[in-house]
């Protein structure tokens, strides 16, 4: 394709510019560019080709940087980007040094706010629109916000705030029926419902038609209904959840249909209080098999665009724990599998289907799954909530408070954790080590390999009190020495026991460290590696088997402060240890995205920098 | 008193037994017990005082600890305690080894899950609820919430998750029109719009009335009505945000009424949807000052029955940050306070009438309020977040992900940061530190005296970028050496800088420390002491400062675990530091109420501990 139409918009101007009868073709090259850009890149596709003419006629009704774009999340913001100035650079979306899949205040003065998780537009629009209010400024500030990300206590606490306050202030609700999967929980029947009622607003006219007519009607009818007159209109105008938390409800309109939509957005445009208008969308729209199955092609790796399968599907760490957690929930009537939304991609949909009455999906709500959980566990389940590692940092306060403080038994898989590649920065599982390692009553686990996770699984479940955390890596497992037959849950020692330097490790970080210390011994450089599984608490002896050695590296996918290897740190030296101890991890900064391998060389955590670091110490 | 009839209460049983004619009694004597208890010991009086004849009635109606009763916050458990077997023990609450002042299942089978913070009672007693399902227990649960809690996420979340499903549970709404302090934001106008409209219910009898004699209308009106007819029925019946988040509304309610809410209770259990009940409730019920201003009988110390008034009112840290932030507000229009529900708690109460319009109560949401002033800080204001430590909690994803992230400049309070006293485990400020050690573009300013927190205040908004929390005790100043004048915010030496040993501390430690220098200097023994002010990022020069000691010890009020002093112990290491290095923090453990000095105490970190850990440093 060509893209003549899109190839010649630099900037919002330029799409308003455009002829009325130029969009339909617009829309058009935007979903070839999507499908064609996101086949190759991999990213998030059935949102993007969602939201494409809302995008296209959000720019024309409003003013771009003047009035601020909220995007909720922010996966769906791929067509904003090529229309405020980034079609040329659209290629090098999610890749390293290109433009980001989220929206970034760095790349351009039209991004308003950045975003990656859920559910912040509102209060983050809000916070903006405040702002503008007290310097006296009078453009637009909208939210963006699917009804998936509506799930989330965030965005309540937003809409509670935000209800009644300012009159530039627009909720544009994208609801597409699903949240990454399909949409839960009660709020998703209730726009459901919303959904179907148009007759809701013939209704609406015909009783100001039987309204009118009502002074003709005998007396005691006619004066009960005259009282109620202006309640029956209250009720019948104002009757949406938006309109009683104070935002004007306005729709449900199709968000596909360009003049509809048009109309709808220069009306709450002038409305006179805060709005919300109820845009109806289909995810995936324009590409059959992402329409097909949504949920697959939410967050995807590149695919063959012709017959919608992905380039490639190993066997993977998300998939494994569902597998296992099938296993165990076969064997064992208590367990139960909670996920926020992320029934896919944490590897829960076949325990969806054989375990119905024992699996639950909130909605995006991490911190509701939390607390549900420790609520199940106190009951006498033993709930196992996945969630990737950046999501959990939602439930922080409810690991410690609800679950941690009173011993309440639940399991978390920590799904994502470490490096997650080309989502970036706002998807790094790089804090939850950090985050759990200072809860008194968490236990962390960080197996390897598939069978190390199996084992880790069972052994929060039935060995472990408390919370147990079992953390593992986005995709599959990696190198694995052939002398390394069974993955313990504790520790492992690995390599030349009498070697002066100690490599220490946990995690899918043991396949670097194994690499490296076979790349050492080939230039006779003997190693031996201390790989931890079970890293909160850290067991005495591998400690004191550590101590024996001069040098020791300690290398981490996470944080530095409150890592492991400062737990490790502080250990070694209550037990007076005077050797070299250095440690590498995340000091102090975002990590932008990239691949995962490549984001591990730069931080020195493959084989070739624990290498040097190893040549550097013994030099 | 003699406490005639509650006294002889043991057991919910005991409640059950109670002819009706001794209700109005109990419940009397009762609120004198709370006034009387609260008096001396201190504690949540108004709350208690609001909710006495409805946890008498929960306990009449139904079967503790079979049904499970969840109380939000928990704060209003007394009445539930001193009729579950507790009253001989009443007079202990929130002293040291004592009862505790929330529910604790460690103290009775009738407490069902423990609480501290706001918004959890739904989402947790759904999940007991869930258990009892699947295990084919039929018993009831109950959250009892008040309408403060309702403004966090978390209890919009649990709503959405429980709508619908289990017959079994019943949510009982406690509306007493107040947070902490007067509640806000969208679902307050809301509930006081339900608590004003009896006509509704008056409204749904004359409709029906009307509704059944349409038949008798004119063709045309009659069969446009007649089609409508249902669909009018179903707005009436099931109009209230709750039946739209699909739990059946009942109420409102006098929760002060024995029989009105006798019945509303039989109704509720009878229910068979999960059901939300509407209780409004008076807070401070029956004792005349804290009807009048219950804000200020929500947390308080001890104070004088016949009067109100406080027994001790000292200035505090938290008056001083609202007064200085109020100069700040004065010299510059960009700056902004925000608190969640706690304007009295955190000094804000003057701020919020001097300068209405930049003052944003934004009700128990902390997640809101962090990304809110990030909006607002991307849109030009210095908004200034005021909150406790430990609530703060709440908000980590955010300050990582909205605030930080994109280096939005946002100042947090951090008020209550460290050991809080009596309030107990959930209550205290321990994990502030480590939790934002670990996040990239946050610094941490911990001044011990008021005039370090004004500068601190000034720093924070003027001269550092990003996220800046400025954390600060609870309560008022303490000993502050003759020779120490003025507070830096970076770092202070203190002492005989040529000792053998170094002290590092921060915040109101310094106080102890500077008394333990003192008491050792009695005794002919010289130290150094090293305060820091600016404890993320450390002062390099502070670092290279301490490495001439031999021996260093490090004092601090929080978790070990991503502790300035694990950050300390590296930069020393990495320096080449080769002297003992000894810390001292919260190792890993939950810490119980008591006094905040016989808490420090048992930490060892008072002057006396610190005192002992010196001398056996240096002997």
């Amino acid at each position: 394709m060509s893209y003549e139409i899109l190839s010649k918009i630099h900037s919002p101007a330029d799409v308003k510019a455009l002829p009325d009868d130029q969009i339909p073709a617009l829309c058009e090259e935007i979903r070839e560019k999507l499908i064609d850009v996101v086949s190759v890149n991999g990213g998030h596709l059935s949102s993007n080709l969602g939201v494409v003419e809302l995008t296209v006629l959000l720019h024309r009704v409003f003013d771009c940087p003047e009035d601020s774009i909220v995007f909720d999340v922010g996966h769906q913001c791929y067509t904003h980007k090529m229309l405020t100035g980034r079609y040329d650079r659209i290629d090098t979306i999610r890749r390293e040094g290109g433009l980001s899949g989220f929206p970034k205040r760095k790349e351009s003065p039209c991004d308003a706010f950045n975003a990656g998780h859920a559910s912040t537009s509102i209060s983050a629009a809000f916070g903006i629109c405040k702002a503008k209010e007290l310097s006296g400024d009078n453009s637009y500030t909208i939210a963006v916000i699917g009804d998936g990300s509506l799930t989330g206590g965030l965005a309540y606490e937003g809409l509670n705030n935000a209800g009644r306050y300012n009159k530039n202030f627009i909720v544009i609700l994208n609801d597409n029926k699903m949240s990454i999967s399909k949409n839960v929980g009660a709020m998703a029947r209730y726009l459901s419902s919303a959904r179907m009622q148009p007759w809701y607003l013939r209704l609406k006219s015909r009783t100001e038609r039987v309204l009118s007519k009502i002074p003709l009607l005998g007396k005691p009818i006619g004066n009960t209904i005259k009282r109620s007159k202006s309640r029956f209109k209250h009720i019948l105008y104002r009757h949406t959840i938006f309109d009683k938390l104070g935002l004007s409800y306005y729709g449900p309109v199709d968000g596909h249909n360009i003049e509809e939509l048009t109309n709808a957005l220069n009306t709450v445009k002038r409305s006179k209080d805060p709005a919300l208008l109820h845009v109806v969308t289909t995810k995936g729209k324009g590409y059959k098999f992402a329409e097909k199955d949504a949920a697959s092609f939410h967050g995807i790796g590149s695919f063959n665009v012709d017959t919608g399968e992905p380039i490639s599907s190993k066997q993977n760490f998300s998939g494994v724990f569902g597998e296992e957690l099938c296993r165990l929930a076969k064997a064992d009537k208590r367990v139960c599998a909670i996920t926020a939304a992320m029934r896919t991609g944490t590897g829960l949909v076949d325990f969806s289907k054989t375990y119905k009455d024992r699996f639950f999906d909130v909605g995006i709500a991490e911190e509701h799954a939390i607390t549900f959980a420790s609520g199940m566990a106190v009951g006498g389940m033993l709930p196992v909530f996945a969630v990737y590692s950046s999501f959990l940092q939602r439930g922080y306060d409810q690991i410690i408070h609800d679950a941690a403080m009173q011993w309440a038994h639940i399991v978390i898989g920590v799904d994502r954790a470490g490096i997650v590649g080309e989502d970036g920065e706002t998807h790094q599982g790089v804090f939850d080590v950090a985050m759990l390692n200072a809860i008194p009553g968490v236990s962390i686990l960080s197996p390897c390999y598939y069978d190390g996770l199996k084992a880790s699984l069972s052994t929060a479940l039935y060995d472990i009190e408390g919370v147990v955390a079992v953390r593992y890596p986005r995709g599959s497992e990696g190198y694995r020495p052939d002398a390394y037959t069974e993955e313990s849950v504790n520790y492992d020692i690995v390599g030349d026991r009498s070697a002066a330097i100690l490599l220490v490790t946990y995690g899918r970080l043991f396949s670097e460290a194994a690499k490296a210390a076979e790349k050492l011994k080939k230039d006779g450089v003997n190693v031996c590696i201390l790989k931890l599984c079970r890293v909160k608490p850290l067991d005495p002896e591998a400690i004191d088997f550590a101590l024996d050695f001069q040098k020791i590296c300690f290398f981490e996918e996470g944080m530095r402060s409150g890592s492991i290897s400062e737990t490790m740190r502080r250990m070694l030296s209550e037990r007076g240890y005077t050797g070299s101890y250095k440690s590498r991890a995340v000091c102090d900064k975002y990590i932008h995205h990239a691949s995962i391998s490549a984001t591990l060389s730069h931080l020195g955590l493959d084989a070739d920098g624990m290498c040097a670091m190893v040549r550097e110490e013994l030099s």
